[in-house]
């Protein structure tokens, strides 16, 4: 058995994982940026004792534990060298949790654990080349090539999120403009959105949210442009646009045996991956395209979770 | 010895290449669209047979064959699958030639090839990954992943002057719009020049071309625009934009140890990987960027030949 721990924005997560790449158990806490590194980093140890005494099972009987965080790793998996989630630099969180529960651990970037957890055990099983794509508040991906993570040189790759799609386009927090989720990221749909509403628009977006704003999501946007309203079509069209255009990038570049989409977007919507998918093939390379599947991430959620406890890094 | 084949748009080269990766001996031949594949193979082999001659060799004492072309490539680098130059589809030259001068031969995609060569011998020896980027009439490039070609899941792969930089932006020859070649590819900088010439602007580029148009190429762009050509300044300006917003793109997705820039753009202009650096620097991840050195290219046209002739497909 292993444990996954996947440290999100708001949450953590751990889960323990057998053998067959299932989360037989998980427990979870809520955080706050506003709490510093080591109080979230007893919190870990302890979800992880939690978790394992509930179950009834001891550290000791753990083959590893494999914590995946958003933002940037150091080449060793020890360090969370940045965490735009909770605003940690440089925190040798892999040390600790050695030196606390005596079990072998590292760490890795989430959508690069999700991506190898959905290569070995969900949608993109037994494929050579693949590309996950992980469309959430922001988008990330990850490249499994003949069945490894590549990382790039200084474990620094697979930031599919700011392709540039638009010299010239949307600002985007990363600093640049007309990045891949400044056009398509969760984040910046709802934004794009609110803005609009906030400078007086109704349209039947109204009342589809019944006047709340703050619960604005992606689906909301794509069943308004399915609906006819205007806004949501405006924008639901360019989200679309710039998705195919992103993956038909990513194709001719990678040629992927499989391109999985996964996170909030794409579980939140009805027709995404059906309705990019002719753009997608109208925009790429006929034969950077031919022989990829474009399907949906299975492990939803535990994707993370699974991933990082099996990912070799 | 081996021989490295070099199948361009216009001439085919053919060169013995030693085991230290130099071109001891070249030949060149002329070709046309308007020849035949049976022609034009019967031709490749008569120019290994001269070049070898006209260097006491026989075909009996080369270790191989490699052959790059534009184009597709079919997984087992026997044939050409597509060749956008000679307009072939298909084509079993490995076989022939094979068959034809009894030595081990193969072939593979012209900047795949290139990249390899200035892996192994010029620009980038001993860089683990490295992205080539080739600036030519179009754009073409190739990755390296750990000493070897990465080719994709079915060899189409690395199709980078096909990233989507503006996706409602110029039309490119593969059908779709704002490709990276569609902006900064040679041929499509100076067709945008000569359209603003046809329509009777001058400036200060006219001296410059001294009347040619058709003469004109992006090293007069360069030019003009340092001169304070308004045209010229317009469009280099959008060109070194773009080629930054591109080659930010894939040091973000890849994270690159070097990018190796060369073809005719690089070679024929005066400062234009100093003018992109700070846009690359300004537009890439901090962290994807960091340790990315960006060098131009030292094989030359070489490149390609020497490449073919090592490269293990």
């Amino acid at each position: 058995m292993r444990i996954g721990i996947d440290i999100g924005g708001t949450k953590i997560v751990a889960g323990i994982v057998d053998n067959s790449g299932k989360v037989t158990a998980r427990k979870k806490i809520f955080v706050g940026r506003h709490k510093g590194y080591p109080i979230v980093r007893n919190a870990i140890v302890q979800l992880v004792r939690d978790v394992l005494s509930e179950n009834t099972m001891r550290p000791g009987s753990l083959e590893g534990i494999g914590v995946a965080s958003a933002g940037q790793i150091d080449t060793e998996f020890k360090k969370i060298l940045f965490s735009p989630n909770l605003g940690w630099h440089n925190v040798p969180l892999r040390d600790d949790i050695e030196a606390a529960l005596k079990v072998h651990a590292f760490v890795d970037n989430d959508v690069n654990a999700a991506t190898y957890g959905e290569w070995r055990f969900g949608a993109a099983r037994g494929a050579d080349n693949v590309l996950g794509v992980f469309i959430g508040t922001g988008i990330g991906g990850g490249i499994i090539i003949h069945g490894k993570v590549y990382r790039g040189s200084y474990n620094a790759g697979a930031e599919i999120g700011h392709l540039t799609l638009n010299p010239f386009g949307y600002p985007c927090n990363c600093g640049n403009t007309g990045c891949f989720e400044a056009y398509c990221g969760g984040r910046y749909i709802v934004e794009r959105v609110k803005k609009h509403i906030k400078n007086g628009y109704r349209g039947k977006l109204w009342g589809l949210i019944h006047g709340d704003i703050a619960a604005i999501n992606a689906g909301h946007v794509e069943s308004g442009a399915a609906l006819g309203d205007e806004l949501c079509e405006t924008i639901w069209t360019e989200v679309l646009e710039y998705l195919g255009a992103g993956l038909a990038s990513m194709a001719n570049l990678l040629n992927p045996e499989i391109i999985v989409l996964g996170g909030g977007v794409v579980y939140g919507t009805r027709h995404l991956i059906e309705d990019v998918k002719p753009i997608l093939k109208k925009r790429a390379m006929a034969a950077s395209l031919k022989n990829t599947k474009l399907v949906k991430a299975k492990l939803r959620e535990d994707a993370a979770i699974i991933g990082a406890a099996f990912v070799e890094p």
